[in-house]
């Protein structure tokens, strides 16, 4: 089998966006097309990552709209939706497009357009992701996540402030981001003493709603070369879901998603944590960087608020993450997040991160769909 | 690569049904495992075709809800969309899923709930698969199909009566599926003299609203034999979209998705359709049953018509057409209904297809999502 290879990549502006979450998708389509210097009519298969079009638009069969506008006609579609990790299941899907041999040439573009929409509308319709039995009671996900951390920082003595901490970060690494929603520092007083949401995560400790859009371009190595010297390798993908009922697990500290979907990967890559120099973590919420930082295998267990707290998750640490600025300043448009992710450790293995450059021959991208009910882990290396 | 095989199959009655589309995804699921005699902790990967839960119930994340019910977790998810084509579009991703090594066992299943809807509300939704430019001024798919049946009598001369004997047959066939949503006969004159719907067309010319599931098991074929001696192979699956926009194309009766996904599909199983025994199509209008007959090459251009007037598609006849009943008589319920077609080809090929058996050793289905916009193709043999 072929190592499958990444040749192009984009992001559009995240934020609030005007147009439909069809343009937003041309923009990253177009874009990705032009850096991978590919014509559209080599395209076979394209693929888009968007959980909700029909359900914040009344929308449906925008992949077959996005073929059409970006001349990439007769390429196979289809839309993949893993609610919040739609994008790193793109990821997973343009993969075994190309590495099953269907494909020479897939274009991944995730979008989402939400923010058209009241807070309460876009919340509904997420809310609906997981179980009924749980969120008919109104245990919606910041509340998860506020049970959560109330539970992790009481198990492994954690200090509240590691979880603003977090938030400062990726705050400050946003800064250097021309895409991210919020290009601005915020000090750990103004994280602990916004308001509460969900005791004890505050306003500061959540993502926001968001448009945007981001794109990649798969293709077989072989192929690669025939377009470029410099390009980045998938060596490894893997996906995997933990209860839906989120109650139901033994140990709500531990994301079996995170566990399972790193094992599968690190295994189709000979890789294991120690290898990996940078990574995108799915900081819906400060407590989930904790909790994935220790669930990939790059700390011990109760001891990813140590790390956060000796910066060594900065962007000059030993294992930076989120140099992106993370969902927590970039913003998280479902479909387009996950993408997003990829997209930003492939300009970091390319050397094109600019001001947000670290040193790195090696990344990884974790996005979690949901509270972790299906999770999909990345790995990618310079060529 | 390994060949890639589909060792069980189920489809639940199509019709009205009760419950939420997750206990119609449940029950295939769950009748699939028994078929396959797989357990459920050996799904790797759990694939979801399905359009509109969300439209349709408010309802997202089914996949990861599956998952959990069918106790197959830590097995990776996702839902496939590609419209009325979901279902075909799974099985192209579940083939991808196996042949690219990702997979040791995929189980798909497809399902919609749409009948708890009015009429009006789901045919809104169902309009929106095409392009605002058309649906907004009225061009639904119902009239797509009529002035494509209007312009497909005048070139090629063919008789009304011809589109009408399409009904017949497949209501005909669709008497021996106990899981039809109408198993009963209709004659000439009842088809030709039902209310006018989109000028030719008229009511017995068009499949239902239909609620239904369907599910099959794929994995390598040295994994095939562990389980079993006799099962399917796919040695062939394509995809392809046409226009979005129905009125740019430079002849509405030649479905381009038909022409480049099956070119796609015979290429890579090294046959032609020459070699094809039996066939299920997307009659979800009578004149696709031509359009697809003649684009698969099975007739030449403007002959599917005569084939039927000869009987030629008849159970009995040298190339039997949707032995199932089609959706005309099945039903369709959209994300189950590519499924559903695989699972026939399926039962045919294995030799459990009862009274509607014919003599086959190969298989295709052609799934066509909106109005040919993405269309997949699936060639099946006997092992």
């Amino acid at each position: 089998m072929e190592n499958v290879a990444i040749i192009g990549a984009s992001m559009t502006q995240f934020g609030q966006r005007d147009g439909w979450v069809l343009d937003l998708l041309s923009e990253a389509g177009t874009a990705c097309l032009d850096d991978a210097g590919v014509p559209p009519d080599a395209v076979d298969h394209l693929y888009v990552s968007n959980m909700a079009s029909g359900e914040f638009e009344g929308q449906t069969g925008i992949m077959n709209a996005l073929a059409h506008d970006l001349a990439a006609m007769p390429a196979y579609t289809a839309r993949i939706d893993q609610t919040s990790s739609s994008g790193g299941a793109g990821v997973k899907h343009a993969w075994q497009s190309v590495a099953s041999g269907a494909s020479d040439m897939t274009l991944l573009v995730g979008a989402e357009k939400m923010t058209h929409r009241t807070t309460a509308e876009a919340t509904d319709v997420i809310a609906s992701i997981t179980h009924p039995v749980e969120y008919k009671h109104g245990v919606t996900l910041p509340s998860f996540a506020g049970l959560t951390a109330r539970l992790y920082l009481d198990t492994y003595d954690a200090p509240r402030e590691s979880l603003g901490k977090v938030a400062v970060k990726n705050h400050r690494h946003g800064v250097d981001n021309p895409h991210a929603q919020f290009q601005k520092e915020v000090d750990l007083d103004t994280v602990l003493n916004s308001p509460i949401v969900a005791d004890p995560l505050r306003l500061y400790d959540f993502c926001p709603i968001t448009d945007g859009s981001a794109a990649l371009m798969f293709c077989p190595e072989s192929v690669a070369k025939e377009y470029t010297d410099d390009y980045v390798l998938v060596p490894g993908v893997g996906g995997a879901t933990d209860t839906h009922v989120v109650h139901e697990r033994a140990d709500p500290t531990t994301m079996r998603g995170v566990v399972e979907s790193s094992r599968i990967a690190y295994d189709m890559a000979d890789m294991g944590p120690e290898d990996i120099d940078v990574a995108e973590l799915h900081d819906m919420f400060t407590i989930l960087e904790f909790l994935q930082s220790e669930d990939l295998g790059f700390f011990e267990k109760g001891e990813g608020w140590k790390a956060v707290e000796e910066g060594r998750t900065e962007r000059g640490g030993d294992l930076p993450i989120n140099p992106s600025g993370g969902l927590k300043s970039k913003g998280h448009p479902l479909g387009a997040s996950g993408v997003a992710q990829v997209y930003e450790i492939y300009e970091q293995l390319m050397g094109d991160a600019g001001k947000r450059q670290v040193d790195a021959d090696t990344g990884l991208a974790c996005n979690v769909g949901g509270f972790g009910n299906c999770v999909i882990t990345t790995l990618m290396e310079a060529n």
